[in-house]
């Protein structure tokens, strides 16, 4: 069965957008997954196909109804693949991480709601078993673009997406450390030389030298990280 | 003078692409901020624009050479207002936060480098004072996506952009809380009310409610958050 990812949007135009025209698009192209953009104006009551309304309780911004996010919601769990999770893409979420993103690549798919105002109904969250997650700490204007990066994480990792499969083994976060320095020609560049120990022809000294330069710059730069490693070691 | 943003890529067809069709496409029209998508292969030597080149030591992928990264990176500050980063989107990068989206949003602009293959040259990111950024603990098929999250946070922030200012008062992270859930019509959805204190019309009620909703959230889904709160307070 094909990867399947439903995006729930109030601008269904925006994708694939730049997913198609990179590897993902390429992939897309083949049938190695498959995209599905619903416009939740379609699920709306009224000849304004309006969604939202004001806040209970008051306050700026306006909010996404219940009612009409459960439809848009039903719809796509029907149309898509048994099992597949639904994800509400939002700030308050539980943040995205290459661990969770490997768990969504292998299963059936994925249902990105994506809100636009000040938030969704929260009944809808807790009535329909719909996971809040977070691309990161910041705000954005929608989770349009959320949706995109979740789906070009999960695409990349898909078989035959990425040529070699050992591009996924080094890469930031494989081993819980950030990706070591990389260096290409020319050998010499403003005055700077490529290290003398990527050039030994070492292969053992170069591993050695790359953990290294991980473990330091996940120590300095992500002290966080890096405290998760050792609890999980120790 | 205008924000500015600078993106360098070699996919300069993505650019507004997801951002053209919301308020920021709007903004962007209106000349609020400016938007300049160069293409790092215009910068390259050869007759086939190539910008990579195999990883000094071995390993899987390609690196893109510091040379064209730098001479790509030149031609951007040149063009741009004086003072404004440089920054490279990368997994191995500083975590972005909201607290950062402001920092460049009240600033000039930015400068974004947007990486494919394996990663760039250590040598250029040393040398040119380039900042690693990442959006979030998750690797994507490249940093235009990334370049596309970093715009579009910043630019909500822009004055004139987001109607209503007291918008951005109650939202995530605004005073290092998740936001608090949100209720609209219908007052009663299969079953489910709306709560009670947001009906009351009691809006010392309400902030309090809200308050209180909005730290149990933290608490409960990330204490990371919490904690830093704590220590901000003591």
């Amino acid at each position: 069965m094909t990867w399947k990812a439903t995006v729930l949007t109030l601008f269904p135009e925006m994708f694939p957008g730049p997913l198609g025209l990179s590897l993902a698009g390429k992939a897309l192209a083949e049938g190695v997954w498959q995209l599905d953009a619903i416009d939740i104006r379609d699920f709306a009551h009224d000849k304004h196909r309006s969604v939202d309304d004001t806040p209970a309780g008051g306050g700026a911004g306006m909010v996404m109804r219940a009612d009409i996010a459960a439809a848009a919601i039903d719809a796509a769990k029907a149309a898509a693949p048994a099992g597949t999770p639904a994800i509400y893409l939002s700030p308050r979420g539980t943040p995205l991480t290459q661990a969770g993103v490997e768990v969504l690549a292998h299963g059936p798919g994925v249902i990105l709601l994506c809100g636009r105002f000040e938030g969704l109904d929260q009944r809808v969250l807790d009535a329909r078993e719909i996971e809040e997650v977070s691309i990161g700490d910041y705000v954005l204007s929608g989770g349009d673009l959320a949706a995109h990066v979740v789906m070009d994480a999960c695409v990349r990792l898909l078989p035959g997406v990425v040529g070699n499969a050992g591009t996924h083994d080094e890469e930031s976060f494989a081993s819980g450390l950030l990706e070591y320095p990389h260096y290409t020609r020319p050998r010499e560049w403003e005055g700077h030389a490529i290290p003398d120990v990527l050039l030994s022809g070492d292969h053992e000294k170069i591993a050695a030298w790359r953990r290294e330069q991980a473990e330091a710059l996940t120590k300095k730069r992500r002290p966080d990280l890096w405290d998760w490693r050792r609890k999980a070691k120790s």
